[in-house]
């Protein structure tokens, strides 16, 4: 376990300005406690809030996600995650951050500079400044929906794609759809790549042919399915499986401006449950993700991970919602 | 929730009856209290002691696989799973299981009547009479090694085999070896198809040739070695990367009696880092699963199915343990 004495002794200061840079006291720069602050993290010193087992500080970083409100996609995963935490007496901050913040302070110290012990990390992108940064912390971190390869201090938790996709196309095979389409999010991003493959090797199972042209990449918003619709409709489309629930409403308001009846004419689904799905007109069959228990499992995770239980991938099960967005083929 | 009286109704008997029934009473038939405690099973009665929060208890049932003493590769894991378990105040009960046991009772009906609320599954076979019941349980399960598709109330916990196999042939690519082979384990595996996958996928991603030749099936004991040690020497192998540790140490045997030394004409790497490994002649380089970790997974996850989080696979990091069986390949 690396000391105070051990960060004083790199940097050739004493001892008494070193505890200086690491509580914040205004009277040394913001440089010299910049340099403290990632030697202390690169000789992997834990100060003492960090080695207690009680009131234990844990952060949630959320980005490119609505969170406040009970419709919005974040809400339940941070209240699952609050509800998980706090039998185990750990305190959970939420923090909304960008790029640009990212971009202002490395993880590792920002982490140690406020007493994190571990963190949870919800809607981050590839390119965000953190991820590069997370192949190589030791900090316990926890990712829903992305993952790194090899770092024993981070965790990927998401929902199993395959499974959920599955059990909608065998839904579409079981109303006598054969020539289904996807119409998927954004490409390069990891979740987006997932449910094209997991649609690839499902049709595959069931002996349905699949084309590039039945598989385009949109955005996960509704205004993307204005691009698709008139398309996979004239390829022969009976049925729509969508890769979020947005995009899906998007292609039931499409088929309205279009004519098209849904579910008599085409049958549509989506991904994921929000609130919003079963509102629609008509109310959406989709592929529930349960996110009061993606946030229990990115507490659960995250707590595997203080303990050196190494988890690297945790996926729940996905749960089919039949509504009346989807019926039998039309003859 | 299903009451007594609900079973008493269904079967047009008192509900003293099946009160003796679920008590396991001596004063009624076994074949009655047999019917009693499968419609119970079927109604998704939860006797009391199954219901409340503290001494709940679980057990580990055990298959082809020692486990009493620390060299053995499931002790660490039962070992970690009683180290989870403790401080939640679970009762953890360790049985070994045969297939003619699990055939002269139904999973469900056992749990049931021995007030059993989760349990970990550990060394089954796929043709295990249990295993096909898991499909329809909706008693909380967790397993190692094998999976269920799309029950949830069931769990896969295992290693994460792309990565582990990865780290091995990166091992072997900085070693400058190109000419790598994967002995395997039993044909219909679960196990054995993801590391064939992982070894294909992995090989790929480097730009190295795989051939079925390359892969030869055997089984997880070191006898299954000396059947293609030789071919796998006459292709041209210059490493061998085996499915299990009992198969590395049957392939630096067999080497010794073909006079091929071990690392210096053929690199060799095992798969689990058992005891045995690090007393072998030389030292085994292997791919480890941290069966304690293991262990504790299993307990994690039984808790959170238990508590209604429906984990469908948790999957932990693997560590490359480098040794003396892999060295420069040969000029």
């Amino acid at each position: 376990m690396a000391t105070i004495r051990d960060i004083a002794d790199k940097l050739g200061i004493s001892t008494g300005t070193v505890s200086k840079g690491l509580n914040g006291a205004n009277d040394i720069s913001e440089q010299l406690r910049q340099t403290i602050l990632e030697t202390a993290v690169e000789i992997g010193y834990r100060p003492k809030q960090m080695r207690t087992k009680d009131n234990q500080k844990l952060c949630i970083f959320i980005e490119n996600m609505e969170y406040k409100t009970p419709e919005q996609f974040g809400y339940d995963i941070i209240l699952g995650f609050r509800q998980a935490a706090y039998p185990a007496r750990c305190g959970v901050t939420v923090l909304p951050v960008t790029p640009e913040f990212q971009a202002s302070e490395r993880y590792d110290t920002y982490m140690l500079k406020n007493g994190y012990i571990g963190a949870f990390l919800v809607g981050f992108a590839l390119k965000d400044p953190w991820m590069a940064q997370l192949h190589n912390t030791s900090i316990p971190t926890t990712l829903f929906d992305n993952y790194i390869r090899k770092n024993p201090s981070v965790c990927y938790i998401g929902t199993d794609s395959f499974e959920g996709i599955d059990d909608g196309i065998e839904h579409l095979i079981r109303l006598g759809h054969r020539k289904i389409a996807l119409l998927n999010g954004s490409e390069h991003s990891m979740i987006t790549e997932q449910r094209r493959q997991s649609f690839i090797d499902s049709m595959t199972l069931h002996g349905l042919e699949v084309s590039e042209q039945m598989m385009p990449y949109g955005y996960f918003v509704a205004a993307a399915a204005k691009d698709h619709v008139a398309n996979l409709l004239s390829l022969g489309a009976t049925a729509i499986v969508c890769a979020n629930d947005l995009l899906a409403s998007g292609v039931i308001e499409e088929c309205r401006l279009l004519g098209v009846k849904v579910p008599e004419d085409v049958s549509v689904i989506g991904f994921d449950d929000i609130p919003l799905s079963a509102k629609l007109n008509p109310p959406l069959t989709t592929i529930r993700q349960d996110r009061i228990e993606l946030g229990k499992c990115g507490f659960y995770t995250l707590n595997s991970l203080i303990n050196h239980v190494s988890v690297c991938k945790n996926l729940l099960r996905p749960q089919l919602i039949i509504r009346n967005s989807t019926a039998p083929v039309k003859k």
